[in-house]
């Protein structure tokens, strides 16, 4: 089912954000204000075409009623499969002295965060990101936006069991490691070298206890502050930072608890 | 001066993320709505007085004429001065074997990073921000909701001069570290034990010349995507934690380069 994105502003900001747009519908009787002219031209731009339909077509098609006489049709994100991100896994440690990392995501609900934490895994040579296809945030345009265009350069892969998703990557040769602040020692002490799945934890619960049974160890960033829990992007980034340093400078290994 | 927050939503959102409220202004002739309702009882719920006023009062303090009948006055942020934070990293320093850690922000536009720095760096234990008194983002609401309330627990100064601060910390023993891919090596190889002030770069500019020159030395996180760079609160957290880490863990020391 095609996704739309409703009213003026949040059309630009998607155009202006690189979220891929197959076309803009316009309301036959909108009136051409500034930011409706902005929307045209942002379309001419980057090539979307413009349908004008009947104003009742939107009224239809809008879920929210905020549509202001023009949506847009988005593409559908292209996710993958398993197998894509296992073979672009082995790709990078055939590269990379044997090193990849894989981001799998246990119900993030927030699709901003999972844009944020797309943003870092891009930047620090993951191979891909494992979301579950029900009960948490997939890619919208808000992913895009937050992150900077990297959700594009990333190959995501929605699956129905993540338990059963992480003994694949096992069978592969993967190490799973799941974030818990119910973990033993810090992720300084934990052994990240080689193929490793990162798993993080919903905002408000953390890892399930399914998914946190079927890790092969845990890990911990301290925290050394009186109020707060690190936000799940902030974690995750440092996380991957830590499995880049332990594979890029070997000598500070630790071990595999 | 006071800061105002204008219109029923945002205040919904600033006395729920516990942005410090002095007073609730209401229009004598605002509709009692649902959305008012529950900016009454939140006012309620956190103590904050509600004074009625004629609207034409409203309409004056609006900055942005979007008050929708109310507007909240906050407490001004209680920013400290530079002898403050120095005083709290000496107490960090002698609590912790010797760590302190300060971050400074060179001109930081967007006042939610501000936020998301801040709570990276309340959970890191760091003793202070420091930031510019001019043409950059201070503590606003939007400050408070991203931290998630670790603004209010971090002291936070505002300086004319961030090199002359500089100066001071290095009088005072410091290290300043500033975060820059003009680096030579990555921010793995740098010693970054002991007294550090880490300074990070405006979001589009990076480090401006001046204080680039005034750094001790530059780190950097390696890069490995093809798209992006890291948005800067989330290189900030990984730079955050890699102080934690080589403070933690001082077998895996580096050089001081």
């Amino acid at each position: 089912m095609a996704d739309y994105i409703e009213g003026k502003r949040p059309i630009i900001e998607a155009l202006r954000t690189n979220v891929p747009v197959k076309r803009v519908l316009l309301a036959d009787n909108a009136k051409r204000d500034p930011l409706i002219e902005d929307v045209l031209r942002k379309a001419r731009r980057f090539d979307v075409p413009v349908e004008t339909v009947p104003r009742k077509r939107l009224d239809d098609l809008s879920e929210r009623g905020s549509h202001q006489g023009v949506m847009a049709e988005t593409i559908p994100f292209g996710y993958v499969n398993v197998t894509a991100i296992l073979q672009a896994a082995e790709r990078s440690a055939a590269e990379n002295g044997g090193r990849a990392l894989v981001v799998m995501l246990d119900h993030i609900t927030d699709a901003g965060n999972l844009g944020a934490i797309a943003r870092s895994a891009e930047s620090v040579g993951a191979s891909g990101i494992v979301i579950p296809n029900k009960r948490a945030a997939r890619v919208t345009a808000a992913t895009y936006k937050s992150s900077a265009g990297a959700i594009s350069h990333l190959p995501v892969t929605q699956v129905a069991n993540l338990v059963q998703s992480m003994e694949r990557f096992k069978e592969n040769g993967f190490w799973i490691a799941g974030a818990s602040e119910h973990a033993e020692g810090s992720i300084w002490e934990s052994n990240l070298q080689g193929k490793i799945v990162l798993v993080m934890g919903n905002e408000a619960e953390g890892l399930s206890r399914l998914v946190q049974d079927g890790c092969d160890f845990l890990v911990k960033l301290p925290q050394m502050g009186e109020v707060s829990s690190l936000n799940v992007a902030q974690a995750s980034t440092a996380c991957m930072y830590e499995w880049l340093r332990q594979n890029e400078v070997p000598a500070a290994s630790g071990r595999r608890n």
